[in-house]
């Protein structure tokens, strides 16, 4: 192995190639090894971007459970996986993270194809106990000897989600040994929300109740007068304990888990004795450490919202060059749905908006800065955030909802059941839609077209650019067409000049963007802009190939499909959503349904499987949705024609 | 209004045809108005079969909620509404109720679109608390003057779903008067799970506290030390009281909702006395009433879960129709499902079941009786069941999870994001599928092909009969292809024998039914015998036409298609499902990918909308779908194809 100068800076941390290694260490050693760890990420982060304030909050907890537990035949499933990056730097994955999130390269989240120590898919927040669980109570069935921990690792905003509610009320139900931990630091993405999470606060209120209950069953354990680790001798215990202190109960021994903590989830030493400690009980368990997002770097440690995935950065001085001027860049599309929300809301009293732990993330903060009385974060909820929109709607709001595509998954009956089917004024203003580049498989926002477009009476619409999504939102405040869903991608938008009067748009009307003979290319969104190249380049070979943005995929508009057969023109669809339901199904649905026999179509868009993390580009033209892609069926198209043409001649 | 017998054993019930007819009652009358309801309840539904024993339970608290609170104004929110008879009957549709769950009658969920008392959708668990949340957040919003109190309706199953603990953890968040009605009966459909149940049975335990605290409360405000009734006062004094009595703090306490009970849920007087106390209380507050599910009718109280929807009875005997022998008729498809799951769970160790509170309902119950340690009820918590079962398969585990089809919507994100992304190999059996008849919109399977079909990776089937749903689970125990998932409908299949040996089926590889050469019929799952019946009928006529059933959704079998285009037959696909991405869309996109113009498609399923409430055979003439129009479809197929033929002539 070469030696370079990160070498020499994490010289611990450079022996280990697995988590045996780590196991070889002294216990002394590992403080030492977290700050190398810290090292490690802040070098590698500052340069290849990617998640870093979560994980470096859970070093110390990342080092005490592969240095307690026999991973990987132990279990850790984490929860939201941007915590996760000391795990992968630990078990064997030190070199290959430099080609973090890039294609080709490691996963920015946990990904069981990528290495047995991840074991569970962790892009959607709150699934890892409902995982986790049933890990354990597979262990438990399989027989596993020796006994198999599995150990589930969730935040404190994941924890507040519905899932993991269901999980943690199904945790006691079952014979399993899962062990909870709650790394609690006191923060989502964005602030927290919620009375879970005022609760967690406030349990420090009983650490003097919590250290001498957890001081006694270690006295107790020492004196062997806890020999038997079976889940009835420990509740008993736990049951006196707390009569001797009179105290409150937890809620989550109220749920029947047992509950240790909170301790300081920096202190390694203590981390690595609690988990000794409970390690071989029966039964599930919870133990809650206190972390600091950022923690170890002052920059992170005072702004670590803004941290969370901060982009590149100066590793000395803190300075992002994200927050560096971008004159004359267009902004991003987030910001543009942020701003004219805000200008919406001020004159339109009735307009609520609505977002599920995204506050920064999808711009709902502009309009919380300066009315802060009718933005909702509900925290990690998005079906309740939908249902929720639909109680206000039904009273006469008119909700907003902010959620990015992939995570608006988890309401889709919401949508279907509270909002959709009494036709409720809710908007569904849809984030991060089509490929998002370096989240990858779990981010990407690749259903949404399809899954929006089986709910009967649902409006949906994709704006082109920046301008258009204003209008979009203008025409969702200003019709009343039930629910509506408007989707945009992730990142800047194409006009540097994003401001622009609103104006009302026909609902289920496309727009002819490029006059033209030979073939049609319909896009809907962003797509345009590839198709636009195209056809451009297309255009200088001769070729007239025609440009429809059909902006809203339902209602369809069928009158300039009709008009695009009635010129004996091919099709050629464009989308950044799976083949399996959207765009090009609706256009092929409707070619047969009107008996357009002549009408040649050919759908582009995401293939039928998971994609991958990469740049947007590299994806795209994976995907076949990029200019040259779309360039090249143009061509095809025309030749293919040409041939008929031919044939029938 | 004509005098018969029942308007004779309902007098008081008989001069109520509003809330405000409720509400000149002396609040003596209210026992005998309570048990004239029973009676008509148990009238009603033994001649015409619905939900019973729900709706029994609720009927002081019904009768309490319009008489303390002001309805339609104040609104009641009703989850799954079930338990919404007595709602219906109090107001004004106590005459319409004969028509309860017919085709044009009344619905028999609330539906806001049949009444101004029904507030909003209730067919899907768990949603009142987020959705009146949305509606007491907005009355805030609006400054409602008199002000609007808002009553989420919840039962004990409901409130362990993710969603409403979601709505919970929120309710605290926003300046709102929402009072939440925990109706526990201790039971769900089926027998209760979950730890938050058993922690609500133990709630008694605290009686003494809870009394003290009431009473206390009742004093206080009786001498004016209570004038202030703002949340901050009251929270100071239920400090207080706790620290007198140095209890341990509610659940629902450490989620800063207020904390009332448990009382008596059929003592009128007490549920009428609490309601007026706390009525006009500022902030969220929880009241937890117990009842008895079916209360006062024997028969029910006895065995609840039957008695749930009992079918017709005998309303002096408690003989209920459908526990007649049924001999020769064919079997249920859940029994067909429920008795081969054991049978494969016998020789396959690895099975393991999962249900989320639907063990009878889905007959996961028949595997339970022999092998409860391998099936798991996860209460209502369809996302978790899904992630849950995710876990399970990673360690090699083979679950096979039964849900209802629309309550599976609420497992959309956790199939793909769980058990999809990782190629998991859980088999989802999809009972409820397609059209089920009275239960009408909200319980309807009109989705699940499409949302199902865009999904990587996820092979789709469907079974025609009992054999076919037995070969294709055997199929899923056999193969692993990754996540399955097999669909069928409500109610009794097609073969008086439903036992045969189990085969493996080529995985999407459709079969022909019926050798024809005019056009081609398509279906998938049961659709085929209504097809069946209209072939024969053509057949009858000289039609030849041919029937296709693809069984499988995904993989589409494609060379079954080549087949039909290449003998140039027009194709008609029939679908229990939205025409919006399901079988025809499927069969559309492959007609234009491969580039088959010659042959047309007509595409037959649900249409874009919701589908009342009838029965499964007037609701599928009404989408289309049953013999009749399959015929008319075959006959207008083979008029236009001779059109076209002297056309071209």
């Amino acid at each position: 192995m070469p030696i370079n100068e990160s070498d020499i800076k994490t010289p611990l941390l450079n022996t280990i190639d697995s988590p045996a290694d780590l196991r070889r260490l002294e216990q002394q050693q590992l403080p030492e090894l977290c700050a190398e760890i810290r090292q490690f990420l802040i070098n590698a982060l500052s340069v290849n971007p990617g998640h870093f304030a979560s994980s470096m909050g859970a070093v110390e907890l990342t080092v005490a459970l592969h240095y307690v537990f026999n991973t990987p035949y132990d279990r850790i499933v984490w929860d939201v996986g941007h915590q996760a990056y000391a795990h992968k730097i630990l078990t064997g994955r030190r070199e290959a993270f430099a080609n973090n999130r890039k294609l080709g390269g490691l996963s920015g989240f946990p990904n069981p194809d990528e290495s047995p120590y991840d074991t569970f898919a962790a892009g959607h927040a709150s699934n890892s106990i409902s995982a986790a669980l049933g890990m354990a109570v597979a262990s438990k069935l399989n027989g596993d000897s020796p006994r198999r921990n599995v150990v589930a690792v969730i935040g404190d905003a994941s924890i507040s989600g519905g899932l993991a509610f269901e999980g943690i009320n199904n945790a006691a139900n079952t014979p399993n040994n899962l062990l909870i931990i709650l790394n609690d630091n006191d923060m989502s993405i964005d602030r927290n929300v919620g009375s879970l999470n005022s609760y967690l606060a406030h349990i420090t209120t009983s650490k003097t109740y919590n250290d001498l209950r957890y001081k006694a069953f270690r006295a107790l354990a020492k004196f062997g007068m806890i020999s038997d680790k079976s889940r009835g001798s420990i509740m008993r215990f736990n049951n006196s304990i707390k009569s001797l202190v009179a105290h409150q109960q937890n809620i989550f021994e109220g749920l029947n888990i047992r509950y240790f903590g909170p301790f300081d989830g920096h202190d390694i030493s203590a981390i690595i004795r609690v988990l000794n400690d409970i390690r071989d009980m029966e039964g599930p368990r919870i133990l809650h450490l206190r972390t600091v997002k950022g923690k170890g770097y002052a920059p992170a440690e005072k702004d670590p919202a803004h941290w969370h995935a901060p982009g590149k950065f100066d590793p000395a001085t803190g300075q992002r060059s994200e927050t560096q001027t971008a004159e004359g860049k267009p902004i991003k599309f987030q910001d543009v749905f942020g701003n004219t929300l805000l200008e919406l809301a001020r004159e339109n009293k009735d307009i609520v908006a609505i977002t599920a732990a995204m506050l920064s993330g999808t711009s709902t903060s502009t309009m919380q800065k300066e009315i802060p009385e009718r933005v909702f974060d509900v925290g990690i909820s998005e079906g309740h955030a939908v249902t929720f929109a639909g109680g206000l709607a039904k009273e006469g709001k008119q909700p907003f909802v902010a959620i990015y595509s992939s995570f608006l998954q988890r309401g889709y009956d919401h949508m279907i059941h509270d909002v959709a089917l009494n036709r409720r004024r809710v908007t569904f203003c849809i984030d991060r839609a089509g490929l998002v580049g370096e989240d990858g498989p779990t981010h990407h926002g690749a259903f949404d077209l399809a899954y929006l477009r089986s709910i009967p009476g649902m409006t949906i619409a994709a704006p082109r650019d920046e301008h258009m999504l204003r209008h979009l939102m203008y025409t969702a405040q200003s019709v009343d067409c039930g629910p509506m869903a408007i989707r945009y991608p992730r990142g800047r938008g194409f006009i540097p000049n994003w401001q622009c009067a609103m104006c009302q748009l026909p609902i289920g009307k496309g727009e002819r963007l490029t006059e033209g003979r030979d073939v049609a290319v319909v896009t809907i969104g962003t797509t345009a802009h590839a198709a636009a190249e195209a056809v451009a380049r297309a255009a200088a070979e001769g070729i007239s190939a025609a440009h429809y943005d059909i902006i809203f995929l339902k209602p369809l508009d069928t009158e300039m499909l009709s008009e695009i057969a009635s010129r004996g023109m091919d099709i050629i669809t464009v989308e950044d959503g799976t083949v399996n339901g959207g765009l090009g199904s609706a256009v092929a649905e409707w070619l047969e349904d009107s008996r357009h026999s002549d009408i040649r179509l050919t759908r582009l868009g995401l293939p039928d499987k998971f994609i991958s993390q990469g740049t947007p580009a590299q994806l795209a033209a994976i995907c076949g949705i990029d200019a040259d892609s779309i360039y090249r069926t143009i061509k095809e198209s025309i030749e293919m024609k040409a041939r008929t043409k031919t044939d029938m001649l």
